[in-house]
């Protein structure tokens, strides 16, 4: 099966979004019979890969549909149900794999929320009409704000552990600590205690903010969403941005977008990524790149690199080793930076940076290695150079056998700021372990067009080798990586690409995923008698009690 | 097969500690046919946990007996060779466990070589005489300088990714980027090359300080030790406490000392562990406390706690839950803690501060689970109440069904400071996220004896039942826990004990070890075909291709 990430609030089957002034509401609908891949009835509000898919896909359009939006109530149609998280058949019968994606994209959607809030001029609620377990109510821990009806019966809960033997993967461990600053010793009983907390003592504990009778639970919500609306900057009566969909052919050879295209090397389990940027920097003024909207360069450019991104990770799982090149001017790439980082106020603007930001950080905790393969020709410049920056080797070519300019690469603000990774540092930061020094030097160079031996020079690329060697080099490189276990590679690129800081995103993308996925592994978890494969069977699970 | 951590120089078969002044030197021989168990030959000075076990033994010794120590040469006693890591085919033989704990402990020692550096008065040189490959390198990563022979063959590497399909699991991804500073893309173009990096190019990259020609490396050595021991607050002339072998009774029933005892409940997988307080608080003086030495109970109630600790690690893995109590007078637990603070400026005091700090860090990262159990008679104050912070939970009984006086806990100056978690943080800062003002009240409270009320209030307690409820609470608490996943538990223990800031150590245990977990799980390198089970065999790993 194909999985493809294209929908519309028009074919959501499981979500609702409706638009009210400042406030949006997403009211969370699962049709049990609208699984997105035969085998499981997605009952009690539970959801998989396809509902997340609408879920990622309606606050989008809220970003760049809905500007007059600046809060949204995250709440269920179902009654006494706000949701009772990942299905457990869905993880019980999927594979590794399969489960890694799914909570790589759950986490990657509900990072994107806080984003949202943290830049993006968006608050978020939790209105808990109901009963809220494992991923139901670690998308509440996303939110703001959680309020949860007081019916006397209506829990929060994470019964991963003693349910089913595996951890609430979906960043549910970390917000609770990190993010609600729930005292571990509470947090630890909480966790490993299927029948969850209600009333008062969940807002002693830190896990919901309130907690308010049946009738009065909608209105406190919206009091609450106008609440934090009153602190975002997001225009009151601006036109949104309408998200045409993505032109795109899928075929044998690849991925062809108008701007971005992927060709697989199905025999080299690689493929190459190209990214073209546009022959001139278009409109200089905000009524003009409003005009163009989602045609608009960057965000155009952005949707199709992240489309196909997810694609490949759904459909292509043996595609190990990327090659990443741009082609294009890299003054054009300069210029619409340049518009980026003044326009920036402008909420529109704000939301392609924020578009930007998310899509590149995709590629930090890509199971995949990549390299950026840098020729005469090539634009790796500004916000396309982050690609080179996010790259675990960029390779640079160091002389034009064809006798014209050489390979160039060159910074812009965007190199400098909002950009950052998910551990809230620049990659340019992170390269250079935050000296001070360095980055005041490279603040210096602006727009600089850098040849190779000048990137050498600064650390910017990797290896600049000539074109007597280039084809060889890149060759061996390519080949060398697609050799290698393809687990110790993950791992690796898991702790070398994220030195330094960590925050709470990358915590939940290094740590409680990593064990996460450790097990996912192990026959406790997902064996014949494994707490996840026996779930709803009526048999008990069987441990191996080797504590490791 | 009864792993035990006791040894002392005499009966060393891989090291040799000899001391020169203020510097001393560690030479790793390893006798090829000393594995701690059968079936490979630790050929080309490669290790296993026996040849740890030394290296934890002689760094203790250092610390304790050889006061007048400033700094540590560690070099090899081979030809051209300093140490290829951890033995191959004793990995490829191990279970998962064995290789988990085996790792635990490497990381620890070499961890502690980091904690002495910074705050015991130890600076440590390794001094790499030839071949330097996986753990040997990652030992060197542990030491403060590095310096590699100049011979035109001698390299270092971290060969495991290309050769065996696993990560450098001793920590060496991470300190390669958060304490060496190399660039992300060089460590990654190192780490996926078996050949490794030799000569000025090590130097440049940061992987070693420095390269000296073969006739002038213990001369360097001997320098750069002697310039860093200049540092160091060590005195000159003292004389060193003699680390007397522990009394200790193994039997059937448990592991019996003279200050801690564990009871084996292995029926239901738990065990509880008992510390007990001296009589008196013993002598105020330094020369009283030195004339003690390896008696002086803060140091031989540490000692005991971390050999019981280990060899329940090594020997009984089923063992999931453990229970904590402490047995004796909270003034005099107080008192031995004033003169810890007060006196830390001696070198021997700093040192059994030292091992009190890393004995209670080896309980952070424990994979068991472990609940403090705070009764009447009990003496949970000070350093001891560091446990019960440790702990997943801690109960304490509300009442004294005994109409004695009721249990309480109190807090001295080292709960606030010199027993940090590897977190760098204190166990009150962890537990309330840092929160100033609660910690500020908290010091307010040193040394007042806090009833179970009190304690609840403070939120230093997690449950205060009466003794009415007291047998029934524990008891399910203790049995509900033991039917949970072990795998999961050991996940949620990893994640919910290190909230907040991350240090290069917390990164090691938490992401590259858990990173590290999944891969020794994984049949790519641990299946029949896999790369960690075919090396030497002249066989091809085969791998499934899928990234994940």
């Amino acid at each position: 099966m194909q999985v493809s990430f294209d929908t519309d609030p028009s074919r959501y089957r499981h979500w609702k979004l409706s638009v009210d002034g400042p406030v949006a509401t997403l009211t969370m609908d699962v049709d049990e019979n609208g699984g997105l891949v035969p085998g499981y009835a997605l009952k009690l509000n539970s959801y998989d890969l396809g509902v997340d898919i609408e879920l990622h896909d309606a606050l989008q359009r809220i970003r760049f549909e809905h500007p007059s939006v600046r809060s949204v109530i995250v709440t269920s149609g179902k009654e006494r149900m706000f949701c009772s998280g990942a299905n457990i058949y869905m993880l019980g019968q999927s594979s590794h794999a399969w489960k890694v994606n799914f909570c790589k994209f759950t986490n990657e959607t509900r990072n994107g929320i806080e984003d949202s809030s943290r830049d993006g001029g968006l608050k978020f609620i939790a209105a808990l009409n109901g009963t809220t377990a494992g991923g139901g109510y670690e998308l509440a821990l996303a939110c703001d704000e959680i309020v949860l009806v007081d019916d006397r019966s209506s829990v929060v809960s994470l019964p991963e552990v003693p349910l089913l033997g595996v951890l609430p993967g979906t960043g549910g461990l970390t917000r609770l600590v990190d993010k609600r600053k729930v005292r571990r010793d509470l947090a630890d009983i909480f966790c490993t205690n299927a029948d969850g907390v209600r009333g008062e003592r969940a807002v002693q504990w830190r896990l919901v903010d309130a907690v308010v009778p049946p009738a009065r639970l909608a209105e406190y919500a919206r009091e609450r969403a106008e609440a934090l609306a009153a602190g975002s900057d997001r225009p009151a009566d601006a036109e949104g941005v309408r998200l045409t969909p993505l032109e795109r052919t899928i075929d044998e050879t690849g991925y062809h977008y108008r701007w971005v295209d992927v060709g697989f090397d199905r025999e080299g389990r690689g493929a190459s990524v190209t990214i073209r940027a546009p022959e001139t920097a278009g409109p200089e003024d905000l009524a003009g790149i409003k005009a163009l909207g989602a045609e608009w360069w960057p965000l155009a450019m952005a949707r199709e690199l992240d489309d196909a991104h997810l694609l490949m990770r759904a459909n292509e799982r043996d595609v190990g080793t990327l090659t990443i090149r741009t082609v294009g001017d890299a003054d054009v790439v300069l210029a619409v930076d340049q518009r980026l980082h003044d326009l920036r106020d402008d909420w529109f603007v704000n939301q392609v940076v924020g578009m930007l930001r998310r899509t590149f950080a995709r590629f930090d905790v890509s199971s995949r290695s990549f390299y950026a393969l840098i020729e005469p020709g090539s634009c790796f410049a500004g916000s396309l150079f982050e690609l080179a920056l996010a790259a675990d080797r960029s390779y640079m070519l160091a002389d034009n056998p064809e006798g014209g300019p050489p390979a160039t690469v060159a910074l812009s603000p965007m190199n400098f700021g909002p950009l950052w990774m998910v551990s809230g540092e620049t990659r340019l930061a992170t390269r250079f372990h935050g000296d001070e020094a360095v980055l005041s030097d490279l603040k210096q160079r602006l727009g600089l067009k850098l040849d190779a031996e000048a990137a050498m020079d600064l650390g910017l690329v990797t290896v600049a080798p000539d074109s007597l060697d280039w084809d060889d080099e890149i060759r061996l490189a390519v080949e060398e990586r697609s050799s290698l276990s393809p687990d110790a590679l993950t791992g690796l690129e898991a702790n070398l690409r994220f030195p330094g800081k960590e925050t709470m995103e990358t915590r939940i993308f290094g740590r409680l995923s990593a064990w996460q996925n450790w097990i996912f592994n192990r026959p406790n978890a997902v064996g014949e008698r494994g707490a996840l494969k026996v779930f709803g069977a009526g048999t008990k699970a069987k441990f191996d009690w080797e504590r490791v």
